[in-house]
């Protein structure tokens, strides 16, 4: 099986674990649970999951606790997309082709189904507590995701990617942008690894290990989604290129070029590679994933 | 001391823990820091955190192990307001005679200081696990928060509400009023008490009990609501009175007319009263919370 499968093998069985933690579209509240279902299962990578899972086993994990993590990842992931689509902040109409959140339910209904996600991300996660109850790891683990998620993780990169579009005029520093790709990508696939690895047993300095590999991974894929913008077309990548550009938005190949943003890329991916394999675990699938992600298109 | 001064008392050491938990406002993410704690410190009756640690101290609690979790209730308090008062939302730019988060910030600012108060909250609240490792009673803790803010709890009954509002033309019908009350104010203030129970040690059966008293008095302090908004004056509400019927918003006291609504104001505070105090353990500070707040002008 080469990797592109694997990986849609991967993505089949991650979404139907996610499946089963989605809420029942019924009662008075149908409208948010159609909106929330509808935003998570309208396609991606899984990612996220899928470096969870796949952690995990390599710290050979073997319980069914990974899975409301996978789950409640996977709606962090989500319910920040259907907030960075609403008119207030992207005013993204479309996303992977299919209609955003807030166009197909209204803008009331977009920020509501995005709370609702993230509420309910922390409620699937508690989950876990009733899957292994004497299990002290399951409290760090969703401390961890907390973290990662918040502030000083992907919200905090959030804020100031937000912040800097809203003022053109200002020039980013490269300073700034590293803060940005390191919060706003990297933190989820740190809390993605870190997770897994927790949920497995591993110490804490095992996790803070590949939460460096996975820092590299988030920032190799976040300038991968830059040289894309520049290169890739419409019809490949499901979503207008250029659109960079044509925001004035400053980004990694604005600052260092095409062919060193490549070669970054490439850098990255291979040294995040090279982490992993030393470890005293391994896990060839991890490492054949992000070497793909170098070569993906869209 | 009377009623009056025990509850100030308690509003200024709550708010003392509060402070505590909140973010430094420094870093690149300094503005959302801000708009947080903005948010948060704008005032309050601060009464979730109030009868969540009266119940811990009630069911026999003493460790500092509450304390997180009063902040957290706090905070997904108020991220539900700062959303609420959003332009897609209720359009609202004053509350409690401040500016909203999003009239000082902005609307992306007001979307995301939401969203990174409610995961906030979480990550607040897992501090729980640092300060006693070893108690299950803590993962139990955050599940009942979570599901009481989420779909099932507060978010279901906020956006039942919303969707209410968008349909002026159908009217609302007393089952939907019923589940909107119980779940949009009562959810919240069943999490505060079964919180603070579960915590100090409580069962199950009481915990549910006391899920119970919460529920009247969630029901009892929105009716109250539904008559100021009747029968109080801007100054002392601090909000413009009528806006109810302006908005064409039917409420308790449309149904029931606002005689009928003050009775059963005094019925379900009186209810809880004569719950509370079926149990062996007693709080002579929550009764007279209970009956206090059916005098509350604001």
């Amino acid at each position: 099986m080469d990797i592109e499968q694997k990986i849609a093998t991967r993505v089949t069985h991650i979404e139907e674990i996610i499946r089963q933690y989605l809420p029942k579209e019924e009662g008075f509240q149908k409208t948010i649970l159609e909106a929330m279902n509808y935003s998570i299962l309208a396609g991606g990578k899984r990612l996220r999951p899928m470096m969870m899972e796949e952690t995990y086993h390599m710290f050979g994990g073997t319980s069914r606790v990974i899975e409301p993590f996978m789950a409640a990842i996977e709606m962090i992931h989500t319910y920040s997309l259907v907030h960075d689509d609403l008119p207030a902040m992207d005013n993204d109409e479309y996303r992977r082709g299919k209609k955003t959140t807030h166009a197909v339910y209204g803008e009331a209904m977009g920020i509501l189904a995005g709370d609702a996600l993230l509420n309910y991300a922390f409620e699937t996660a508690t989950l876990a507590f009733e899957i292994e109850p004497g299990n002290p790891a399951v409290g760090r683990a969703l401390r961890k995701l907390a973290v990662k998620s918040g502030i000083y993780g992907m919200v905090g990169g959030q804020v100031v990617d937000v912040e800097s579009e809203k003022k053109p005029d200002e020039t980013i520093t490269r300073e700034k942008l590293n803060f940005i790709y390191h919060l706003k990508t990297g933190a989820l696939m740190e809390a993605a690894m870190s997770v897994g690895a927790i949920l497995a047993g591993a110490s804490e300095e095992e996790a803070a290990r590949l939460e460096e590999v996975a820092a590299r991974v988030g920032l190799a894929f976040q300038i991968q989604d830059d040289i894309l913008d520049v290169t890739s077309t419409l019809e490949v990548l499901g979503k207008p290129i250029g659109s960079d550009e044509k925001n004035n938005k400053a980004t990694y190949v604005t600052f260092e070029g095409i062919e060193k943003s490549k070669e970054d890329v490439k850098k990255l991916s291979e040294e995040a590679v090279e982490a992993l394999s030393s470890f005293q675990k391994k896990d060839e699938f991890l490492q054949e994933l992000f070497i793909y992600l170098i070569h993906r298109n869209k």
